[in-house]
């Protein structure tokens, strides 16, 4: 097959505008640049990530997979500002011109873009080794859009879903439970308990390199310092499943260590402690309370018994090899 | 050398505020998006492109070009909306941490940013095969975004500059003017030609791809055609001596299907044709005149004799041969 760059756009990114229909688009795909309005009483929240084949995914993942988390990974990003999620702007390089890869990553992509209803307004489509950069575009009231700084001492550190599921996949491979898989390949960002977090929570960022390592940026933001209760760090059933077929290792390592879970983490002055509670409760993943800020710098790890726990990694950082 | 993404992103791209100094920036590089504010009379305007070496520049460019490049295609998108350059964001891949690359992309990159005073405000460092990655922002009043639909017939056809310098300098590689290859390493957006022509042109697109297959898009959007004058087509003094040393070959199909000139192609009702050449004429690069909108469907190539041209190829597409 030979599609010129114009007939793949048309064929599988430029779907008619009442696909998601939103009013503040002025001029999507198609020319130069795209044109949308901004309300007045609104800030702008940019954020731009890279996928490359065998750097942040595995080769084998489907298509679909990758549309999705290209999208999830800055979706991610905008609900760690607390933004709603608008527009977003999409760059795939692909090797060659593949209907079936693309019919299948726009299908994964757009299910999670319908979802949120943002929509995709301008891109390119380029020969390449495989990768895909999405720029998203989001809302928030003006001046309130959530930061990594602004933590205090005494402020609470939750964490909201379960930790380690992607890691866990990505370590077992092939022999990894779907549900584990899932969690990998499609990952939920936590628009929801972004937008849920304003005004009430003193920092947020999301949980793409590990919590040890994402902590860490939120920490020195401020030089302020952390313990965690280890034995608090939300698992799911399927993670625990795995623990205990390996011996009942705990996978401490795991769940603080590994990226790719787009969980948020984010610390509540103790007198809102409460009010974030009720609210993420509601909301998908929910959230657990794992950890308190302290003044001493660096992160400390303790057990139930008071015992402390020191941790192997420190996540994952794309020039390193792991144990920075 | 193990410089982790954060110390490659804070050594080379988060330099201090005052270097650009753009007070809409509310939150810069460093958290998990970037916060800006619209003016509430302007529109936003946005524009992502892909550079891949070997692909979109030949792999002996030097990192200086590359970053010079990357961000002026995206300003050229701009350009051709009217729009003044704000913001951008930044994805970069490459096979490894290499400092002095790096550190020649970053001076490539800025230099061209501060001279239009567009601020980085986020991206993405990450491994993997060499790719650039820059998403634009801008401004323009609302509503008055140029668009490609909008020509009528009987309406002049500008180009801004000199058409054929990049593909000359690409078809003659290491045997290339300095001159030429300054053109394709180093193209000019012209955005003040984009500014100068809110309000007065009918129709604008940039010229990445080659005037016959951009001027072909920008027909396309009203269904009309058009009539070039082949010998008014605008040539440098560096083209016109290749051309010249090579048998006096006038060199009539890379200027019309050689991609990478970056200048505008854009339409003129037939009134406001004086206001737009005294306009542009004082502008860098200016604007020829090269022929006019005609209600037949295609594009006709017309000698200074009247006797009909015909080009052989019409363009650069990613997915064809050139040939398409």
């Amino acid at each position: 097959m030979a599609l010129s760059e114009f007939e793949l756009i048309r064929r599988y990114f430029d779907r008619p505008q009442a696909a998601v229909g939103r009013d503040d688009v002025v001029l999507g795909i198609g020319d130069d640049a795209a044109v949308v309005t901004v309300p007045g009483d609104r800030d702008l929240v940019l954020c731009m990530d890279t996928l490359v084949a065998g750097v942040h995914f595995p080769e084998n993942t489907s298509p679909e997979a990758i549309g999705h988390k290209a999208l999830a990974v800055n979706l991610s990003d905008l609900a760690a500002m607390g933004a709603e999620p608008a527009w977003f702007t999409l760059s795939v390089t692909l090797p060659q011109a593949d209907a079936d890869w693309l019919a299948a990553f726009a299908r994964g992509m757009f299910r999670l873009a319908d979802h949120y209803r943002v929509q995709l307004v301008g891109g390119d489509v380029t020969r390449g080794p495989l990768s895909v950069t999405v720029q998203a575009h989001g809302l928030v009231p003006r001046g309130e859009a959530l930061q990594r700084k602004g933590a205090a001492v005494g402020d609470c550190i939750y964490v909201t879903g379960t930790l380690g599921d992607a890691g866990m996949a990505l370590q077992q491979g092939l022999r990894a439970a779907p549900a584990l898989r899932q969690r990998l390949d499609f990952p939920s960002p936590r628009v929801e308990a972004g937008l849920a977090l304003r005004g009430l929570a003193s920092a947020v960022i999301d949980i793409s390199d590990g919590l040890l390592a994402d902590l860490g940026h939120l920490l020195e933001a401020t030089s302020l310092g952390a313990m965690l209760w280890i034995d608090s760090l939300p698992r799911s059933a399927s993670l625990a499943a795995a623990a205990a077929a390996n011996s009942g290792n705990p996978h401490y390592d795991i769940i603080l260590t590994s990226g790719d879970d787009y969980e948020l983490c984010f610390t509540v002055s103790p007198g809102q402690c409460a009010a974030v509670e009720s609210r993420l409760t509601a909301l998908p993943g929910g959230c657990s309370a794992v950890g308190v800020i302290e003044a001493a710098p660096g992160i400390r790890c303790q057990r139930q018994d008071g015992s402390s726990w020191v941790p192997a990694g420190s996540g994952y950082q794309h020039f390193r090899n792991g144990n920075g």
